[in-house]
């Protein structure tokens, strides 16, 4: 599908400007630059303009004017997306439209459990204003200070909770939307059940702005836990981890808020860049797995619960070793390990990202298999394996062969690395973004390994909903 | 939209025999009559045959031909629901398409935590299978003994596990659907984490039947709690309630699994018609409330929180009396309550249901607003006022005036109440079936308190996927 062609720009901008002020139809290019590159800088787009609507009806009036004026509309967030999906085309013909303005927290619902905000408010706001309420609102990302929920719900953002929480999809209860005829949807419902028809509400999630333009949603709020403990253990391998996984979920149940996988060599990188961040096992393992158990009682309560699922799971041979934290400056300094991997691989070098997802159960399979592919292929390609095993989801990274050239390492393998990493993923019947989204990074290889009827139902889809296809074309599906 | 008329129905059958067996194609009356009406016997419908396939193949050949003849087809699954959804209509010309055939469990994956089960599987069987390789399929609803795990996913199934769990959709991974034109869409995924284009999953979840025929399904499983264990409250109101079921939260976190509310009247009804049921305390309390409790240690680890919450609920003067059960026979006992309210509510005879769903936090004002409004118009009217208080869902039910006419009392009435309920439902932004779905049953009240917007994504949804209006016409949307 190809957007229609502008007609006059201009006219469409004059417009814009009557509905929402001229000094919110940005055109300069020193304005406008921040929003025409992703986050990652892949992506490098122009526009037309960005446009910054106050409101969900100042939206509907900039829809309504895009549809009138065969205007493409870029819909962006916190702009920081790892799939270009919010980064506008090199036409300079699309308009961004930033819900950045969109920032109130509408209502607070502590009984119903619940919170409506607007799209454009960062995720941490909505995390604090939950935590004022008694509440917690769990949806936890690495940019949670600059990403927006709008563009969390947009991509269906998974996270450090899913594992107990779900992604951004679980964690909604309605949305406001405006159609790309510019029709304003409340679908603003703060319901645990509604059976009154399609799911709309999960239509729009996870669709990056291509059926419409996310506007507010009521989002759903937990109990805050008493607290949080922290466990690392270290294992033998990925299959030991399944194990080991089984028995946490039998033992805390649905307690257990975190299972993170990293590998010895993710370890030795975070070891290499960062020493200070010390090295928690007296000897090396194949690969550490930290836990995490959100507990209603008490730290003391978690701690024995804990304490009692390691005991176990050495006994069974499950894991070769264990620490739980004893303090919170020691799970922090847990977490810090897991969260500095990829800053550890960004200091080592250029790689190769996969955001992969495949049934929990196929894990030790998937990587031992794939690594064997890439070792035939790319001899000496280093493997830089961790995630959320709980979810069976893995950043699944490729590094360079040690002491090679990155640059050139990528540009030559690039291809041929994703093509064995994603073929391996189909085998295992997996997906090849589990929680990124498909912007404009993945939509050719999506439809590469989606199957002609799949691909049918979302044009038909698309096509019923934006016909005209002025909803952030060329994302998603083509 | 209405269906097309149907060109050469004895052609059509002919056909279909050809393509699974002439036995399967039931045309003759003592044969399909138990397939024509709903189980509730509210509606009788005709049909020019019942066509039981027994695989996914079968179903996409069945659904082919019909497309090809036209012929308006109403997929049935255990011919439970309570909305008209799996009944004909009365013309003749539309085909039953039962699932029951398609009834095998294909896959048990425990490390991944899943079951992939046929459409026509039975929902016990799908608990049985689960509990044998030691895990929980947690959906459970008074049918399920005879329903299907296909009409689960149809009608997006509730019961009492949601306020955990969830309901049926936030139980499924992945769908296998074969579409209004007859070709199988593998979907059937078992994945936590999928990003990869529009949720098409989720729309066929909840369309009973409209959009196309689900035939298998991937489940997620749960470990199995060690114990559960049940408590009664007694309160002074719903809106004290609220303050418990917020209090028990804090306490429980996600172990709380019920949070069922039984008003006086319905305690009274059970003594009335089952007085073998002990009534359970010493005083009357304007509300009772179950809560269970599904602990992953063990019985005595539960019962002392569940003690230490109805101390602090005492305290706080949320609650007037509380039990905590002593045994399974005692739970058991309790839950014999809960589940005798409908019956008990039979023998009182005829009455008006409703399957409503507001934001938890309106109940007790949607109660006493509405109460309020059927004391003005129908004097007398009793009020059969419990469900799922942990989900915002009531039955809430309206029984003639003591010692009147039922049959007379809901053919002069019926219009009124549901008149006055839905109304107060929509002042209160809630749902008029929040369980049951729409079915025939309220296909015209539904278009009725829906917006135009929504109404008109829900038809260029339904156009786009069935544009001859061939899946089960005339439920849902119009």
């Amino acid at each position: 599908m190809t957007p229609s062609t502008a007609l006059a720009p201009q006219a469409f901008l004059d417009a814009c400007a009557a509905a929402i002020g001229a000094q919110h139809v940005l055109t300069d290019a020193h304005d406008t630059a921040p929003y025409l590159a992703d986050w990652r800088k892949r992506y490098q787009g122009t526009a037309c303009a960005v446009l910054c609507p106050a409101s969900a009806e100042e939206v509907t009036a900039i829809v309504k004017l895009a549809h009138e004026h065969r205007v493409a509309l870029v819909p962006q967030g916190g702009n920081t997306g790892l799939a270009g999906g919010a980064t506008p085309d090199a036409s300079g013909r699309e308009a961004v439209l930033s819900l950045r303005r969109l920032n109130r927290v509408r209502e607070i619902d502590a009984h119903n459990n619940t919170i409506t905000v607007e799209a454009g408010v960062i995720l941490a706001e909505v995390q604090a204003r939950a935590a004022e309420a008694g509440r917690l609102f769990p949806l936890s990302l690495a940019a949670e200070g600059s990403c927006t929920i709008g563009g969390n719900l947009s991509t269906n953002a998974g996270g450090t909770g899913v594992l107990r929480y779900g992604n951004a999809r679980e964690l909604c209860l309605g949305l406001e939307v405006v159609t790309p005829q510019g029709e304003l949807w409340d679908g603003l419902r703060g319901l645990r059940k509604d059976n009154t028809g399609y799911d709309l509400r999960d239509l729009f999630i996870g669709a990056e702005g291509t059926l419409g333009i996310i506007t507010a949603a009521v989002m759903k709020l937990h109990p805050q836990p008493a607290a949080r403990i922290t466990a690392l253990a270290g294992l033998a391998s990925a299959h030991a981890a399944l194990d080991f996984l089984a028995l946490a979920q039998r033992f805390a149940g649905p307690l257990l808020t975190g299972f993170e996988l990293m590998s010895d060599f993710c370890m030795q990188l975070v070891g290499r860049h960062f020493p200070q961040l010390r090295y928690p096992f007296q000897q090396r393992h194949a690969q550490v797995v930290l836990l995490e158990l959100s507990d209603n009682e008490s730290e003391e309560h978690g701690r024995v619960l804990f304490e009692r699922l390691m005991e176990a799971a050495l006994e069974e041979g499950f894991v070769e070793d264990a620490v739980v934290a004893e303090s919170l400056a020691q799970s922090q300094a847990f977490w810090n390990i897991r969260e500095h991997i990829p800053l550890a691989q960004a200091q080592e070098g250029l790689n190769v990202k996969h955001d992969i997802g495949v049934p929990i159960s196929r894990i030790g399979d998937f990587i031992e298999e794939t690594d064997a592919g890439i070792a035939r292929a790319v001899p000496g390609a280093r493997m830089v394996t961790f995630g959320h095993l709980g979810d069976g989801n893995l950043h699944y990274n490729v590094q360079a062969p040690e002491g090679g050239d990155p640059q050139r390492f990528l540009a030559e393998n690039e291809k041929t690395l994703n093509t064995i990493v994603y073929d391996s993923v189909e085998r295992h019947r997996g997906t090849i973004s589990a929680e990124h989204g498909l912007g404009q990074l993945k939509v050719d290889e999506s439809a590469h390994y989606k199957s002609e009827v799949e691909l049918a139902l979302m044009r038909a889809v698309k096509n019923a909903l934006d016909p005209l296809n002025l909803m952030n074309p060329g994302k998603v599906i083509r």
